[in-house]
């Protein structure tokens, strides 16, 4: 049997079973899942992911990061030469000659009262585009990976088995992970993890042959524009700051307002300019104040001191550091202008990725095989293909979230549009590895 | 041996031993002390108050809500009629007529690591008092209580003791206690107090004469003025309100600027303009915005919720109603400028009491006498004098406190003033009383 490559579809049914049966895992029963990394349901998620595996007769994997994985080994594996089937007719020269391994990945780990396709969609569409291809004999140069990586949502630490993988993952990170370590202890108790093996994880660069990622876009534009298919041109950089406004404690009621160093003023005047900074001067960037602590905190008492959580985003490594200066300019300004000191701790950093320019052809290539609209813009979010930034080459794309909603359980993704990406991630794949 | 009242002192070496040794109850180590309401160092506090009352051959009381008094019987209290004595030589018309006890009072609980200042030199000075009374043999018309309230500070009620004195403690401040059910309960236990018994010190309105009150001011302004005594003309009045700002949690990657509603913007633009209202149209008036909880809290996640504390005082009803309405109208101005909904929840009300002008004027006469310079402000303050609004005439002296500081270890009274102060006090109570 020859099969007509560029007539190859997932199968929507098939892979509609499988989401439906994962989304019951770790339900919230309104529409979302809580599979915080390493928890109990997130477990049971992964036991899940490899009984699919197994069923679907592909090698499964797990790494000890915790990565799980479906594995199609490539035609050429047994040291066979690989050649391009006669059917495949691909007209441009292949992007990924020497690597050994394509991944294909997103995560099954959510955050607390989640949604069910963060995360989800992406392992769910990898898994079907090896079944698809194992299914009609296809023979590739490269193995397809289907990969769910751990902790992905930084319920612990954050890109954890990807960076892992990549051997990007630094050892402060668990020492003093954003989770809590106790948290982290406890996950890697659950899941079978120690921490010195899951630095063992990490794969020769040689090994890899390049990182696709479908993904919800967990914002409006698709939806706004009534566009298929976003093709992902850079993953933002993200950079925070705990940024202290330093005054004075004092009696609410006896001392006067000029007399007072109030902490909280210092704070307010900074989130509203951040606002205005962001909004006036870097259109592609964005910035959150998304909390802050007063101290002492109470009715009676002038804040003697605000603590302020600064995230900022910016898909250009230029103007991620402008914007960092002029955020911290005005920090310092707000902060005098009442009479506060400032201080400042950076303590999480990620610089700008583009993705690969090959990748983002061929995803444009497929959609315009397939019939769908496709435009092209930066993630705001955070995905694993960050881990690989230099490493292989990257590629993603983003299919619409109603009303832009995520991390709630109110996410949702039309399943046309599910299908949609899962064929652009099928034949992408097959134009890159075969 | 006849005296010349007016040329009573008190004791200030015997008075700063007193003083002294108190500091050492519940010391921090750095000047302050540390002695919340019914605690253990509190209660430490009132026992050696009644060993230093009994040491003075004063009668001591305690009664059901835990206020502890030394009571100096009036002449007349055996059936007698009281004259003033020749010696007294007052000129106006005695004040206080046909009640029969004369409060003078203070507190000694303090805010956690508060000063040793605060409260306790009212009590120290008002025992002062009564031992210089009773010890020149001064025959006064009414009884003398120095009397040291429970729980002033609000650590557990606020106000505790002085409002069940005068019967308008509400059984609802004591189900929902400010500083915890659990707090309340375990306090009163410690200081053999029950729910029931603390209702029944309520004391029958005519048997109050007046109730006079040393402090130290807790503002600049006495320093800044180079003035001996304040003269308080007015207790602030105090409202507190809880505003929730509601937006809706988003990532603060995907979701564009334009898209959030952020409700951190409302309550910081709120937090600012606060202060314009106040300084700009009500000078004599304060407000603070002590907290904001944001909800859910996260460096990456758009703020859904922030629980903003603000808390405002005014000497004037007038200008405390006008406040208020302009503070909400500014909070739903700030909240619709960012597309947020705003909530309010209003738990805390004290009225602005004015002190007796009566009083007032004798003060300033007993200045006079002293050759101290007085003055006459609002005590921003809330005291337990406001529980007395209505029921006896009330008067309140200030004296300076360096650098405004109080409710911290800082806190500070200079000897001198101190001893001003209670000299003042004491003249005071002679001219009404006697």
């Amino acid at each position: 049997m020859t099969v007509l490559i560029s007539s190859l579809r997932i199968n929507s049914a098939r892979m509609l079973e499988s989401f439906s049966t994962l989304s019951l895992i770790g339900s919230t029963g309104d529409g979302g899942v809580s599979r915080v990394s390493l928890s109990e349901s997130h477990l049971a998620a992964r036991t899940w992911f490899r009984s699919e595996v197994e069923n679907a007769g592909l090698e499964f994997h797990v790494d000890s990061a915790g990565n799980h994985s479906a594995i199609l080994p490539a035609f050429a594996l047994a040291g066979e030469v690989a050649q391009p089937t006669g059917e495949i007719g691909l007209s441009q020269k292949p992007l990924l000659l020497r690597a050994s391994t394509l991944l294909i990945g997103s995560h099954l780990d959510s955050v607390l009262n989640g949604g069910r396709f963060d995360g989800a969609l992406g392992v769910v569409a990898a898994l079907e585009v090896l079944r698809i291809v194992k299914e009609n004999g296809i023979r590739l140069r490269v193995n397809l990976e289907a990969i769910d990586f751990t902790d992905e949502e930084g319920t612990l630490v954050g890109l954890l088995g990807s960076a892992a993988l990549a051997g990007r993952l630094n050892p402060e990170s668990l020492k003093k992970p954003r989770g809590g370590r106790q948290n982290l202890v406890e996950g890697m108790k659950r899941a079978g993890l120690d921490e010195e093996g899951i630095f063992k994880a990490t794969r020769p660069k040689d090994s890899l042959a390049g990182y696709l990622e479908l993904h919800i876009e967990q914002g409006k534009r698709l939806e706004r524009m009534g566009i298929n298919i976003g093709i992902v041109s850079a993953i933002v950089g993200i950079r925070s700051y705990r940024l202290s406004f330093i005054g004075r404690a004092d009696h609410a009621g006896s001392t006067l307002m000029t007399d007072r160093a109030d902490a909280s003023l210092g704070a307010s005047a900074f989130a509203l300019a951040a606002r205005e900074i962001v909004m006036g001067s870097f259109p592609n960037c964005v910035a959150n104040v998304g909390k802050m602590d007063f101290i002492p905190g109470a009715f009676n008492i002038v804040p003697a001191r605000v603590d302020l959580c600064l995230e900022f985003r910016s898909p250009d490594a230029e103007q991620f550091e402008n914007l960092d200066a002029a955020l911290m300019a005005s920090a310092k300004e707000q902060a005098g202008r009442f009479g506060l000191e400032l201080r400042s701790e950076c303590f999480e950093k990620h610089v700008p990725n583009l993705m690969s320019s090959g990748i983002q052809k061929t995803f444009a290539d497929s959609c315009n095989d397939l019939g769908l609209t496709h435009t092209s813009f930066a993630s705001g979010a955070i995905h694993d293909g960050q881990s690989f930034d230099g490493i292989c080459p990257i590629g993603m794309i983003f299919v619409p979230s109603v009303d832009g909603a995520s991390h709630a359980p109110r996410e949702l993704t039309k399943w046309d549009d599910c299908v949609n990406g899962a064929n652009v991630l099928l034949q992408t794949a097959l134009k890159l590895a075969g």
